[in-house]
C-alpha cells in the first residue's frame, strides 16, 4: 500500500467551496495541506483530552514546521460537555492569546470537538478560518463534512448553533486504529445510513464488505469514507442551509427518533451513532407500516445494523415522552411532524404528513416489542 | 406632512438582500410590510423595558392583525447585559415556546437589542429569520444595517458573534420622540462619522441643519438618515465581512479609540456613540500629527461634534492601559495596529502601518490636554 494513498473530493459551495483529503497517513503533511490555503499564522488546535494524547504533538509538529505558531485546547471528553460553559473556556484561552480575525481553529476529534470548534471558529471575532480533523469515522463520514456546527441546550441537542463551512476536511483513517470499538461501530451507523437513503449499490458493497471493514482495511476504508463523502458533499452543494423543499433533510434518517432517544435517556449514555441506528429502524417501521417499502428493505436494514453489533431496540421511556423530545426536535415545521421515511434500499422521501397517531403506535409497538429478535 | 412619508433603500447583497424603510408613524403598517416577507407565522419581538412600555402594544397589534402569533422576550435595558446568561434567557423562552426554523426574531429597541436578537437569530436553530425594528438614532443609522450581530466578553466588546443580515429593516422616526436627549446626541456622532468618512456636502449640510435635527424635524430626520443609510448599505454591500484590503473598516472611524474608552470606563458608564466621539477626536488628532490631514478638518470634526454637546475628552486611564485595551479590539491584523484615519473631510483611510509610538503619543497628549477648549 503506497505512504500516501489519498484522494480528494470538493464540497461545491461557490466561494465557500472546500477540499476533503481522504487518505492515510496524513497528518504529518498536513502543514503542506494547509499551508496555500491560510491567511494568517494563528491555529488553535482544539482537542480533547482523550484524543490529545494520542495525536496532538504529531498535529503540532506538522504545523510549526510550516511556520504556524500552535496555541492547543483541550475539552473534556464527550457529548455532556458540548455546552455554553466549555466553549466560553476556549473563547477565554484564544482572547487570552490574542488570537485576530486572521487565525484559524482546527478541530482534531470527533463529533463534539468538531460541532464546538465549528461554532467557536463561526462566532468568534464574527468568524475566522476552520479546518476539521475528524479522527472518529462518525466525524469523518458525517459531522465534518456540510458546515453544521452547535452546542446543546439543556433542553434538547444541538439548538444553538451556526452553519459555517471548514476551509479544509483532512480525513486519516489511521486515526480509526485508535478508536474504541464501540465508537467504530456507532461510526458505521451512518454509514449505512448513506446506502439506505441514497444508493442501494453502496448498501449491496456494505453488505458484502462489512468483515473487512470492521477489520480496518485501509483501502476499504479509504473508498467508503470517499463514497460517504460524496454523497454528503452532493446533498449539502444542493441544499446547504436544510432549506424547506430541499434534500439535506435526507441526511437526517434516524436522526428525530434518535435525537429524541437521546434527550431522554441523557447525554452521554448512548453513542449518536447507535440511538441513529435505533432511530433508523423505528423509521424503517414506520416506512413499512405505512406501506412505504416492504418488509424485506426493513429486514436487510436490521440486518446490517445487528450484524455491526448495534443495539437497534430502543430505551423504555413513556411514548408521550418520545413524543415531547421529538415534538422539540429541530426537523418540526409549523407544528407538523417531518420525517424521513424509507421507500426502498437506497431511496428515501421527507414526508410531513404523517399522523401523529402512527408515529405514537411506531414507538409504542417498538418499545414493547423487547422481545423480539434483530 | 403626508401620514405615510417614507423611503425605500435596498442592501444589495444577491439572495440575502433587504429593504430598509425609512418613515414616520410607520409601526402601525409593521404587520403589512412584514406579510410578504416572512415564511413562517411565529413573530418574537424581543425588546427592553425602557422600549417595550413605549411601543410593544403597537407592534403586537400590527402583526396581529396580519395573522401572526407574537411572544415578547423583555431583556433589561443596557450594554452590561448584552452577555450569554440574557442570551440564554431569550433561548429559553424560544424553546418553551416551541419555536420553529421558520420562526422569526424582531428586534425592537437600540443597538444592544439589536446585536443580542440578531446574534439570537443567527444561531437559534442554526438560523431563523430576523426583523430590526431600531428605535435609537444609533441603531437608525448604523447597529440596524449590515448584519453585524453578537455579544460582549468580560474582556472585550463584540467579541463573540456573527454576520447575519436582517430579511428587513424599518425605521420609524417617530421613535425618536421618546428617545432621552442623550441618547439622541449620541448618536449623532455616528450621523457625523458617514460625513467625515464618505461625503463632505453631507457634512456641510449637518453643519448647516444641525439645529432641526436637534429639534426632530421630521423630514430632516428621514433625509439625514437615508443618507447614512445609502453609504453604510453601500460600503456593506461591497464589503459584508469586512475583509482584509475592503473598505467596510472605514465605518470603524473613531470605533478602536471608542471601544478602549468603553472598555476601559466599564459598559454602562458612557455611551456608544460618546465613546465614538472622543475616539474620532482622537483619530482626527493622530491624523494630523502624521500629516494626513490639516488642523483645519480637526477642527471643523471638533466643532460639530461640541455642538451636538458631545463629551470629547476621553477618560485618564494610563496609556498603556489604552494600548492594551486596542489590542484586544478586533481590528488588530497580525500584530499590527489597524486604523481608520483621516484624510479630510469626506475621505478616510485605513492605514495598517501605524508605528505604535505615535499612538501611544496621541493618547497621552490627549489625556494631559485636560484644561484644552473643544
Amino acid at each position: 500500500m503506497s505512504h500516501t494513498l489519498s484522494e480528494t473530493l470538493t464540497v461545491d459551495l461557490g466561494s465557500r467551496s472546500y477540499p476533503i483529503v481522504i487518505g492515510s497517513r496524513l497528518l504529518p503533511q498536513l502543514g503542506a495541506y494547509l499551508q496555500p490555503l491560510l491567511p494568517g499564522r494563528q491555529v488553535a488546535i482544539v482537542s480533547n483530552t482523550t484524543v490529545a494524547p494520542l495525536y496532538l504533538e504529531q498535529v503540532e509538529e506538522a504545523l510549526q514546521q510550516q511556520g504556524f505558531a500552535t496555541l492547543a485546547i483541550l475539552l473534556p471528553d464527550g457529548e455532556a460537555y458540548k455546552t455554553w460553559p466549555h466553549l466560553q473556556t476556549l473563547f477565554d484561552a484564544l482572547i487570552q492569546n490574542h488570537f485576530e480575525r486572521s487565525a484559524t481553529l482546527l478541530a482534531l476529534g470527533g463529533g463534539v470537538v468538531g460541532d464546538m470548534t465549528g461554532f467557536a471558529a463561526a462566532t468568534f471575532l464574527r468568524g475566522v478560518n476552520f479546518v476539521q480533523i475528524p479522527t472518529t469515522l462518525l466525524a469523518q463520514v458525517d459531522a465534518s463534512v456540510g458546515g453544521k456546527t452547535g452546542i446543546n441546550h439543556a433542553l434538547g441537542k444541538n439548538l444553538i448553533g451556526a452553519f459555517y463551512q471548514p476551509r479544509q476536511v483532512l480525513i486519516d483513517v489511521q486515526t480509526l486504529t485508535t478508536l474504541p470499538v464501540r465508537e467504530r461501530l456507532a461510526g458505521l451507523a451512518e454509514v449505512i445510513k448513506y446506502g439506505i437513503i441514497w444508493d442501494e449499490t453502496f448498501f449491496q458493497r456494505l453488505e458484502r464488505d462489512l468483515d473487512g471493514l470492521l477489520l480496518l482495511q485501509q483501502e476499504l476504508l479509504i473508498e467508503t469514507i470517499r463514497t460517504c463523502c460524496t454523497i454528503k458533499a452532493a446533498v449539502v452543494a444542493a441544499d446547504e442551509r436544510e432549506s424547506e423543499g430541499g434534500h439535506r433533510a435526507l441526511l437526517n434518517l434516524g436522526h428525530t427518533f434518535g435525537h429524541a432517544i437521546e434527550t431522554l435517556s441523557g447525554y452521554g449514555q448512548l453513542l449518536h451513532g447507535e440511538a441513529v441506528a435505533m432511530g433508523m429502524v423505528m423509521a424503517a417501521d414506520l416506512s413499512h407500516r405505512l406501506g412505504l417499502c416492504g418488509a424485506e428493505a426493513v429486514a436487510r436494514i436490521r440486518q446490517l445494523l445487528a450484524r455491526c453489533g448495534l443495539p437497534l431496540q430502543a430505551p423504555a421511556f413513556p411514548v408521550d415522552a418520545y413524543l415531547e423530545a421529538m415534538g422539540r426536535d429541530k426537523k418540526v415545521l409549523d407544528g407538523a411532524l417531518r420525517l424521513v421515511l424509507v421507500q426502498a434500499i437506497g431511496q428515501a422521501v421527507i414526508r410531513r404528513d404523517i399522523p401523529l397517531e402512527s408515529v405514537r403506535q411506531t414507538i409504542q409497538q417498538h418499545l414493547q416489542a423487547t422481545g423480539k429478535p434483530v
